[in-house]
């Protein structure tokens, strides 16, 4: 099985980085074919840039997605994912929605650590928009800047551990959601520090890509999700145009 | 007062109808600026096209805000709204938005009736998002195709005044909000054969906008709404790396 | 356009400061009429006084609502405002309705922020009551006595700032609504010193009156908002009973 | 123990109604003191009406409670109920309350079933105030007109039975409550023609009150039920002012 | 009027608490049947433990409702309560849903108070069951073990009233369910030192098993809360087996 | 990996077509081990016989667990999956539950479609317990009783694939789960006759198990699905006495 792992932003290290936890975590026999937006910002972190986001996500997999079984949009918050679920023949994930609904099955209730205050408010958004927001226990963002996206999880990982026990403690949070792409392959090294079991977005988009692939579902030809009737559009790559326009 | 309004599909004589019935529906002193989207699609009717047209209501707003009091997003399931109200320093509105916010003062519950069946799943997850499924009571759509986008609303007259009547009776609407930019003016011609009161997105936009722009409300500085911060951004026209770069 | 503000309290100098606060925020055009309950209480604060604000509600409309082309109940948890929605011909908003639905445009989540404690959770019955509670971040009351309803706002400024301040920082409040009549005006006063919008319920529901006469809709006909059958009344002021009988 | 039902309709045939299902559903040794509102309409079928009646309601309440032990506002939608139970030192409970906290011990979700269409919008929104939507089945009116409110149950007997059954059938009512108290009594008359139980609001409410008055609660001191702080009021009767002021 | 206390746990002390409680909680003419589970565990505090107990819960009720008018399943989150709904001829209520429903007659939110930090989740899911989330201010649990569940009300007697004034004070609480069988019986002693009204789960499910058997209510004959069609059934007791095989 | 699907009761030839279509979803190198219940039902059909299978899960997972990486509860409405989740040291899932979550991926919103009328409003007790119901379009239940649970899927098939036709046309299902263990593999075979994707149950069960499986998430140490505390037991099978009383 080959499953595309498409990350909106620019940022390459983040991509090599959701190549190598995804290829760790993935089953014998699947191929991750992992790629990075070539126009965008480096890092998504905002619904301004999450809407930047979501049209390099289409470009992307109009691009990348022939000849890969799934694809998954490699950013937390899964910019473009209904579109790109209606556009693309083969099945769509985003990281957000995969580590969530793993996390489902292994408690009542879960919370999303992430490194960056501003992204608590944006992810509650992304948890309402999956209809789950009455199984989520909290989100805790970890205060004050970075240094480099590349390499948050080393520079915060004390407080981000001290998050996710908290999570547990105060908030009884019965699974924590390490979130945001640059915190791929935490949750393996640091989860006997933590009470309660840690989902890894990374991780889990892989092992749910594998869930669809292997189901072998048909695209829907009826509803919303069905390939949207052909449209003309103008201004973007000849690919994506022919996603739109069919041809 | 300017308010700008974008449309970002690329019909002109969509934008032309939208300037129209927003001129005859604004107070004395209001001034419309009306844009149409320089790349897209002629008209936005799947989650797939509203991801393209997020990203071409920002380039309009980058672009055009300069010289507003208020931008709207004339398009009705208000593709872009939360990105764009964060980045543009003028408040920002979305077409459904305050069609469904002025229809909430005028009953209990409202209904939305538009022309095409394809929208009613991607309509209700814009009703989800603004937090007001409570206050739905249906989507109604007219059924089977239409010839041209630009005369929608005079080809299926007799179906849309239908649809209405029947939200009011048999769904228990208060109210009924007429969806979609090419419907435009019809709610304002068709009042008399519908017992409720008939919401007309444009003009509850240009009201809407006036409300916003009179109570002079400031931009926020703190939480998830302040302007966010400078950014790298490529790819995008000059106007919209401006807003990003805060250069 | 003529706006009547119906203070269902008995408070003239209540009345005088909403007339006052209305003036300022309206369109140039817009006339204010302000009245005051007759009977009642000072400044309704509980359930129990809001059943008697609700009655003054009606018998204030019946009596100065013709010659209006739009009226706002003008005490911030709307006594009486589906009843008066029923009855009068014109449209009738709430300033509370007004205020959140405002708000709802300059943000995700709002807080509401008042001067006394015991109104929390009967504010939050008016939150639910109009189907908003997934956009409310918190609801915030100074603590502490007051010693003048009339300069509650002047006396309580500083905790009253605070409690704002609070409630974007800690509660993740996009936009903050100063709530109760006795606070009219101090949103525009203060706005510098809050990061993140405030909503002033009078100028709200001024402007949002204009938005409803603006429109023209039409009275329903049909459904429970339309002018219900005749009925008998015994007990209320001629103006109130010839609104129920119709004659 | 006495119960106190005040009926804020000015039917006394209908008091007399309720008084005759209360007494013969009450357990030996209940008192049954029955009132009338001696100002407002016949019967409560609007919001606006609802508004007149809530005033009664507390009218009724403040100069028949002194010796009772329970009271009941004897109108379905439960009309002044929150500002009742602040007020008045025994507990107050509603009819439609009574009837749908009992309805719940009786399956998982309960329809009413009521004599006239123009109740349904507005009896939902007495079970959202209540939080009971999840519970909620469907709300069936039986259509057309009546006669007479005072045998309004046996002209609608049929379509009501009629009503009851689609509710068990194809709404999947596990009960069904009948509505109004005009239907008081009919739920032990037609039960064994409904597949489903039958709860009548009347002998609901006498047992509801039974259970309050037998376990003794006390008033709350703390928080937004406690009687409120002394108010001066006018306009009202002498006894209500004097809950107000507390003299 | 004879009521069946079915206490699914194994330990005699805490029947007995529960039977002296219920009969000094009862009408005049009620008589008590309390009887224990023969297996299981000596008190359910978990998930898991709730499943053995669901099973005891329907063999107990087998085997003593007959000759019973209504029963009770005498353990905090009703073990099993829908399926012996079903299967029971009687009504059957649960400790919890009896506390809960006769809490929201007593004010608006309600918080219910325990002795055992682990129970917090566990409750709310059946808060969620029986669809009253929306009027739950919280759950506080008592920190810290306990020495006996026999005595754990007297030692813990403090801490729990505590509780209880935190939840009216901090959470908004209009009244508190001292929730678990063995707390049975406190409510009455310590009324006095909490300022809103408290509900004793006991006290509350014996009055609400009057109400259904003082209503007469049929047992439903159409819907999923009829009996269910007989079936073959092994591993049970002979008078479990007999209820599902209706032999 | 292996993985145990218990199935809770007594039908051998359903643990059968279980295991077959397990298999054949698996992934190379995924062992299945089925059980069925000693005790028990022939098939769980409501809430009476889900209590008495959720003991027969608990029975099955602990005499079966040993050995295996995760475990799946084989029967539609999860009975027991709290109670084993906190038991068990291995991940545990319930086929409804895996096939929800792996709808979720597929769609906005699923429907159910099974066999028998009467599991409808417990199906949606299910959903509910998942707070899944914003993502539910509709459950449909084919009408008619069947002659054999072993043969009802190609008995029904015709109904059943109509049912599914009929919730992607009419109710807005972008999804349909085939609900049932008997309806086991149907979806394979019929996929090309309905315009939208199915899933199956028990193959989203094995792909999901795997997911856990794969990660490698820790069992919980703290929160309510941490092993419970020791506990004396009495009256079930030595090996789920060991589980309790973690001997």
């Amino acid at each position: 099985m080959r499953i595309l792992f498409a990350n909106p932003n620019t940022s390459v290290s983040v991509t090599d980085r959701i190549a190598a936890v995804a290829r760790a975590a993935a089953s014998a026999g699947t191929e991750i074919v992992a790629v990075t937006g070539q126009t965008g910002v480096p890092y998504i972190a905002t619904r301004a840039e999450a809407v930047i986001g979501g049209r390099v996500a289409l470009e992307l997999l109009a691009e990348h997605a022939p000849g890969c079984d799934v694809a998954v949009i490699a950013a937390f918050a899964d910019p473009g994912i209904g579109g790109a679920r209606e556009l693309l023949s083969i099945p769509v994930i985003g990281m957000a929605e995969a580590a969530m609904l793993t996390a489902c099955m292994l408690g009542r209730r879960f919370s999303i650590v992430t490194f960056a205050t501003a992204m608590g408010p944006w992810y509650r958004e992304c948890v309402d928009y999956n209809g789950l927001s009455g199984r989520l226990a909290s989100i805790r963002c970890v205060s004050g800047g970075f240094r480099d996206i590349n390499s948050v999880q080393e520079e915060k990982e004390a407080a981000l551990i001290e998050a996710c026990c908290l999570a547990a403690e105060q908030d009884e949070a019965d699974v924590v959601i390490l979130g945001g792409a640059p915190l791929a392959g935490l949750a393996g090294k640091v989860a006997d520090r933590v009470p309660v079991p840690l989902v890894d977005g990374v991780a889990a988009a892989v092992r749910q890509a594998e869930v669809l692939g292997g189901l072998g579902v048909r695209k829907a030809t009826a509803g919303t999700f069905r390939r949207p009737d052909p449209k003309v559009i103008t201004g973007v790559p000849a690919a994506l145009e022919g996603l739109f326009s069919r041809r």
